[in-house]
Order: structure tokens, then sequence, then C-alpha cells
């Protein structure tokens, strides 16, 4: 049983403003909904099917929330999906705007991401490869959007997403950290010295890097494409997440190389 | 102007029925219309708003089939979009089947891959890569669905996609060309020996390669995940097209590097 006013607030969850508003956003289906009600992530309330509830006795002897059953027509008016799965939560949002300190390590920069499918692929590379935190210019799409959190696979559980000016924040640590720029018109990836802290900046899909940050860049690299057997050459750019992917496999390969190195050497 | 007749006809084309009938399919939008009418492949006819007519006169010029003025609503009802986008073109699919010789080079194979933005970001990873041809799976999605030729950015234009039997296809040519397959499971990437021929296998976005086809894979590989800076492991996987991009890329870079050394050993 779900109250008028439940449903009311959920569907507003399904928009940034309310979001922002209620400091809740929802996820949803059988996988999100366990990994992360066994996260350890403060979660408000859970909706979901009776039949999923049966079915899961090991997650409901650790949820320490209200669990609501309720039928597949409530499910449906609650839902941002177009054919709701089984269950809803409702979890508390991160602060998008936490105090930065210095970042170490691999540290991924989104500017002017716009695409919900995309941002989730990204956050999903970005745990594979162990990215630990992402920083989003503030139009970059919502992390809590709800295609991005199903797009993510849970891995928003795992990687720290902030918004800030991405200006304030390369302006302030570019003296310490390189700033690594995916362009078109970059030098070759495999060519390019590779630090242990840096950032990785990835542009707009359609726009790339904005102009203001063009000049805050170390290193422009490009990944290499390839003519067709032919001769002839092939596609203009590559997908936004894509392109990171690529960028951080060959960031993270290079790095085990040279500990490999540093080891044979010692 | 365009008639009912023709309404019913180009909405046909949205789905694979209708585009196996009647042999063609439809693109949309500007930047696509430009590069097809362009390319040399074959075209019907297109269907675009005089506003699109009039800004294209070097397109109009090299248009060897009509070109139809209609208004927006019109365009609406023959639009596979949400939102229409000022021209549509009806153009010839090439056959699905074709004789297949021996391929060469990197050589893509799709195991049931059933989302249409995969299959179309997959189809230009290809093109950026070079790869001029992959095989599906008949199960796989159809390369001429609105969707993909929209995701694959004009790259189906010089990628052939082919549809057939992979149990067929790999048994044929296995013996003479290694067959390397992305697994969860499998050896690390940066350590498997090279082929400069070869075939890549992408398996299903949920449940990988089909049990019929692992027997035939020659090499097992997997791109090395990393865990977290706390110790924590990430994601469980990757989505297809991402596992795709970081693998030809990692190929291209490989053979780079042996022509290189071939060179300076020369």
């Amino acid at each position: 049983m779900i109250t008028k006013n439940e449903i009311r607030r959920i569907r507003s969850l399904h928009n940034r403003k309310g979001r922002d508003e209620e400091q809740h956003f929802i996820a949803e289906g059988p996988k999100i909904a366990a990994e992360l009600l066994s996260s350890g992530w403060p979660v408000e309330k859970v909706f979901a099917l009776e039949s999923w509830i049966r079915a899961n006795p090991a997650l409901m002897r650790i949820v320490n929330c209200p669990v609501d059953a309720i039928n597949g027509n409530e499910l449906g008016r609650i839902s941002a999906h177009p054919t709701p799965n089984q269950v809803l939560v409702v979890a508390k949002t991160f602060p998008r705007h936490p105090e930065i300190e210095k970042p170490e390590g691999i540290n991924l920069i989104l500017d002017s991401i716009s695409d919900p499918g995309n941002l989730g692929t990204i956050v999903r590379i970005a745990d594979w490869f162990g990215v630990g935190q992402i920083f989003c210019s503030e139009d970059t799409v919502d992390i809590y959007n709800p295609k991005v959190i199903q797009s993510s696979m849970s891995s928003f559980l795992r990687v720290r997403v902030h918004y800030c000016s991405l200006l304030e924040l390369l302006s302030k640590f570019r003296d310490e950290i390189p700033v690594y720029g995916a362009t078109i018109g970059g030098q070759n990836l495999y060519e390019t010295e590779k630090c242990p802290d840096l950032f990785l900046l990835i542009g707009n899909e359609s726009r790339g890097i904005s102009p203001g940050l063009k000049p805050l860049i170390h290193y422009n690299i490009k990944i290499p494409s390839y003519p067709h057997a032919g001769g002839q050459s092939g596609a203009e750019s590559l997908n936004a997440a894509i392109a990171t992917s690529v960028v951080l496999a060959e960031f993270r390969r290079e790095s085990d190389q040279s500990s490999l190195g540093d080891k044979s050497s010692a």
C-alpha cells in the first residue's frame, strides 16, 4: 500500500529539481536494489512486489528501513521506467558540492556530458578501472537521474561524482597535477608521457572541451585511428564513453608496466 | 508532397520485416543524409523540408534520385524518431548474407548483440579502428534498424555488416585464423599473443558468448580491472561496446609496435 502523498513525492524524484529539494533519489530493479541494500548506503524506504520480498529473505534481514509491499499497478505509478521491475528503492543523495582536497591517482573530469546513458557508462568504466572520483561541470547531467543510475549498473555506489566549476578546480590544482585532455587534434595517446596523479578531461558529446578550459590542458591526447584496407578513412570521432575507456585502459596498462619496471630494476 | 502509399511503405521500413521485404531502409537527419548522398550508396528517394533543400545546393547537384519537398507534419509521419530532423533518405540495403571469402586483418564477430545503441556504437568503433567487416549472429539486432543507423553516426557506410551462423563461420576458418573471445574469466589482454589476422568475438550484453561458440575460441582474453584506492573491487563487467573498443585499441597498438620493430630491425 502506498499513499497518494508518497506517489507524488517519489514522482518528484524523477526530476533533478525534486531530488535537489528532497535530497533523495530512486533506484530500480532487483540487481541494483540488492547491491544498494547490501552496500550500507543510507536508504529511506523500499517499495516492492510481494513476490520480490518473499524471494529475498537474506536482504530482508539486513534492510534497516521500512519495506512496503505494493502491487504492479502501484509500482507503475512511481517507476521512472517504461517497464517497472519488481522493486524501487528511495535512497539518500550525497552532497553534490563537497570540500575538495588535493586529488590523487587518476581523476576523471567531465565537461558538459549531456546524455544520461553516457554518464552512467562512464561511471561504470571508472569503477572498472578503479577511478574513485569524477568531477563534473555544473551542466553535466545529474548522477541521480534514473537513466544514469540504471546505466551505471550499480557503479554509482563506488564512484563519487562531484559537481563543481571545472575552471576553478583545474586552476587550483593544475600546477601540481597535470591535465590530459582527450581531443581530436591531440598527440598520439601511446606516445604521451603519463604521470601517476592526473586529471583526464573529457568534453561534451558534440562540442568537445569548452574553449575556456582548453588553455588549462597540459597534454592534448588523441586515440589513433586507422584507415580501412582500401585506404579510406573512417569515423570522425569516438563517443565520449568509448574515448574514456580507451584512455583509462592505456593509463592503467602503462602504470602497470612502469611498476613492473620498478620491480625488475630493484 | 507525399502520397498515402509512400507513407505506408516508409513506415513499413521502421521494422525489420518491412526492410527485408522492400530491401530498403531509412536514414535521417542532415549529417547522415549528407554523408549518405555523397558516398555513392544507392539511394531511392529523399524527403526533406524545403529549407533543407535550399540550404544544400551542392548536395542537390550530386543527388541522382528524386528529392521531394515535404512539410514538417509529413516528415513526422514517416520519421522513426521522436524529433524528426529536416531530412529522411530511403536507401537500398546490402544483402545480409553475402558469400564469405577468407577474412583478413581484424574481423569483429558479434554474438547476439541486442541493443541497437550498442550495435551502432560498435560499428562506429570498428570504423575508427579500420575494421571493415563485422559478422553478426542471425539474432543480433538489424544493422538497418533506425536506432542503429543513428548511433553509428554514418559509420555503417564504411563497415560491412554480415549476418550468418557464427558456428559455421568459425568452424570453417578457425584452423587458419585464431579466434579471440572477450570473456570475464580470460587471460590478461596485454599478456596475450596477438596475430595479424584474427577474429574478435564479443558476446551478448548479459549472457556473454554462447556456450556453443566457446569451444571454438583459441584465446580467452580479459581487460584487467583495478580495485579502488581502499581496496574495494569495482564493476563486474564492461559494456559490450566498451570492451570492443579497449580490445581493438590494444590490437592496433600492438600491431603498430611490431611493425615499428620490423622496421627498426630491417
